[in-house]
C-alpha cells in the first residue's frame, strides 16, 4: 500500500487505516520507517463497507481505549487511489459541510450496459446521463456514522456506495464534485506501470547542480543551460554549497536529483562532500536520490586512460551510497577547447542525465559514462 | 495511432481505417513505412457513429471505385485499444455468427451513479448488475449495415453504442462476451505510460546470446544461466550463427534483444557480423533492437586501460547502428580465475543487460559499461 500525499496535509487531524490482520505488522513497520504521525490502525472487515464502519467506530470514540475525538467532517478514501492532490480533498470537504455529504465523480470512459439473464444486451445507458463515482468522499461525521449504524447487513455485505447509504438512511443528497483524472483506481498490472512512471515523474521535477567554488560557477551555468533545454518542465537550479547551511541547503530538502560538477579533476572530494550533506538531511528514506559525479576533462590533453583508472573508483563510492538509497553515477564530459565539441559533449551529457534521472534505476549504479 | 496486432491476423481480409482529413497523409506514410497490407482509408465523420458508417459503406461495395467485397462478418474496433489478442477477436466473431451481433464487456471498476439536475446524487446503480461495454464488437455485416442505414441523425450524432443500434433497428440481441483486461482504452496520460511499459515488456520476451565459435559455447552457457535467473518469464536462447541460414537465423526474426559474446578480445568483429545479419532481416523497422557487445576480459591480466581504449570504439559503431534503429552498448565482464569474482561479475552483467533490455533507451547507446 502506497499513500502518496495525505500524510502531508496539515489540516487532517487523524488518519484511520483499515488493514487486514495479516498485514498489520507490515503496516506498522511502514509507519515507523517513514515516521508517519497521527495514524491509527483498525482491523479491516470482510467487505469495504464493514471496513469503513470499523474505522468510523474508532473515530466516534466509542471504542474502549480510543484516544481519538469525534471529528466534525470525515473523508473516506481508497488506498488504491494514491495520486490525489490537496485540492481534491478541500473540494469534497467544503461541499460536505454545506450538503452533509459529497463525493468526487468522473465521466464514464465506456458505455454502461445491462445484460439480460441470457448474457445478451438488454439495454445500454445514455453515457452522458451517468457518472462514475470515485473517491475521496466527505461527510458530516454524524450523518455517515448514523447511516452505517442504521443500515442493513445486506448493505454492509453487498453495497459499494457510501453516498447511497447517506441518502437512504439519512435523506442526505450528496453533492457531486467533478474530480481530477488523478483520482483513478490502481486496479490492473498496467496501472502499476502507470503509477511507477507517475511517481518517477513527480520526484524528478527538480535537478540541482552543485559546484565547489565560485570560480567554477560558469561551468555550472553551461551545464544548466543544456539541461534546461533537454528537461522541459524540470526546474534546474545551481549553486555553491555554503557551510553555514545557506544556498544549497534548502534545495536539498525537496530535490531528488543532483549533479556535482568537477573541473579537470578525477577525484571524488566534492562528490563525497555532497553525499555527506545528503546523508544528513535523510531525504533518501522516501525515494532514491540520484547523484551524478560529472567530471569535465579535456580528452585531448594528457593520457585519459590514467584519469579513467582513478575515476573507476566511482564503483566503490557507489556501493557505499547505494546502502543509503543514493544512486551514484559517474559522467565524463569532454571539456574541449573546440566550442563545437564542447557543446556536443554537453548535449550528450544532458541526455544521459535526463534519462537516468527519470528512470532512477539501480542497475547503472557505479558506472562511468562518457558524453 | 498505434495498431499492435490486427495486421498480423491472417483470417482478416480487409481493414478499413477511419482517419480525419488532416491525418490522412501521416497515416499513408505509416502504412508504407511498416509495409502493412490490405488497408483502406476512409475519411472520419464528426462523430464515432458517422466514422463507422463511412467505413461500412466502403465495405458494402456501394462506393464508386471500391474494390472491396461485402464481408459476411465485420469487426468494429477502436484504435485506442491496441493490446487485444487474436482470441479476443475470435470470440466475438464466433458469437456474432450465431447471434447476429456480439461485443466484449468488462466488470465496472467504479460504481455508476445518476446525478440530479442540481448536481446531487439521485441514485446509484447496483454495480454487479451492469457491465462496461468495450471493443472489439462483431456483427453479421447485413445486420449492422441495415442498422446504420435505418438509424436517425440523433443516433449518429449522440449515440455511443453500436450494439444498441443493432438491437433498436434490427431487433438483434447482441451476445455479451467477457473480454480480457487487455481491452482497456488508452485515454489519459497515465495510459500512455502504461502502454509504453506494456510494449517494452512484449518485445523483451526473448533474448538471444550469440557466440562466434563452438569452443566458446560454455561461456555463452555461463551467461545464459545467470540471465535466466535475472530475467524471469524471458526466453533465453544461445547459439552459433551458421552461414547456411540455420540455428540463429530463425531466432533473429522474432527477437529484439541480442548479446554478442567476445572472449579475451577487445575488437568488434563478431559484433559487426551480428549487426550485418540484423540489418539483412529488417526487423528493427518495427521496434528498436538492443545489442550488447559483451567482452569477457581478465581484469588482473595485462593493462586493462589499453584494452579499454580499443573498446571505446564502441561509440563509433553505436552511432552507425543507431541510424538503423539498433541500440548498441558495450559491456565488460571480469573473466576472473576466481570463481566467486567471476560469478559476481556475471550477475552484475545480467542485471545491466536485463535493465537496458527492458528500458530500451537510446541515451545509453555507445556506452561501455563495466560489470
Ligand atoms: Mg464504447
Ligand atoms: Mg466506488
Amino acid at each position: 500500500m502506497y499513500m502518496y500525499f495525505p500524510f502531508r496535509v496539515c489540516w487532517i487531524k487523524d488518519i484511520v487505516v483499515a488493514v487486514t490482520g495479516e498485514n498489520i505488522e507490515a503496516m506498522k513497520s511502514i509507519i515507523q520507517k517513514y515516521q508517519h504521525k497521527g495514524i491509527s490502525l483498525v482491523e479491516a472487515g470482510v467487505t469495504r463497507h464493514r471496513s469503513i464502519f470499523n474505522g468510523l467506530k474508532v473515530l466516534a470514540g466509542d471504542q474502549p481505549g480510543s484516544r481519538l475525538s469525534r471529528p466534525e467532517v470525515v473523508i473516506i478514501h481508497d488506498a488504491v487511489r494514491p495520486f490525489f492532490e490537496e485540492d481534491d480533498l478541500l473540494k469534497v470537504v467544503k461541499a460536505a459541510k454545506e450538503h452533509g455529504a459529497a463525493g468526487a465523480v468522473r465521466p464514464l470512459v465506456s458505455t454502461v450496459i445491462s445484460p439480460s439473464t441470457e448474457g445478451c444486451l438488454d439495454h445500454s445507458l445514455e453515457r452522458a446521463r451517468y457518472r462514475a463515482s470515485e473517491m475521496p468522499q466527505a461527510f458530516l461525521f454524524d450523518v455517515i456514522y448514523e447511516a452505517y449504524q442504521q443500515c442493513s447487513d445486506y448493505d454492509l455485505d453487498f453495497g459499494t456506495e457510501c453516498l447511497q447509504l447517506a441518502l437512504k438512511y439519512c435523506g442526505t443528497n450528496a453533492k457531486l464534485v467533478e474530480g481530477s483524472p488523478d483520482l483513478w483506481k490502481v486496479t490492473y498490472k498496467r496501472d502499476l506501470y502507470a503509477a511507477e512512471s507517475i511517481i518517477k515523474e513527480r520526484i524528478s521535477q527538480e535537478i540541482c547542480i552543485v559546484v565547489d567554488k565560485e570560480e567554477k560557477e560558469h561551468i555550472g551555468h553551461l551545464l544548466e543551460a543544456v539541461l534546461r533545454n533537454e528537461l522541459n518542465h524540470v526546474k534546474v537550479t545551481s549553486g555553491v554549497p555554503c557551510h553555514a547551511g545557506g544556498s544549497i541547503q534548502h534545495i536539498i530538502e525537496q530535490c531528488y536529483s543532483f549533479v556535482c560538477v568537477n573541473v579537470m579533476t578525477a577525484d571524488f572530494q566534492n562528490t563525497q562532500k555532497l553525499l555527506d550533506m545528503l546523508e544528513e538531511c535523510n531525504l533518501s528514506i522516501l525515494y532514491p536520490v540520484v547523484v551524478f559525479s560529472v567530471h569535465f576533462l579535456d580528452f585531448e590533453v594528457g593520457p585519459l586512460s590514467q584519469k579513467m583508472e582513478s575515476l573507476m573508483w566511482i564503483r566503490e563510492f557507489a556501493i557505499e551510497a547505494k546502502k543509503r538509497n543514493i544512486l551514484l553515477c559517474g559522467l565524463l564530459i569532454n571539456y574541449s577547447q573546440d566550442e563545437r565539441k564542447l557543446q556536443e559533449s554537453l548535449r550528450q551529457g544532458a541526455i544521459i542525465i535526463a534519462t537516468l534521472m527519470k528512470e532512477r534505476n539501480f542497475a547503472l549504479v557505479g558506472q562511468l559514462l562518457v558524453a
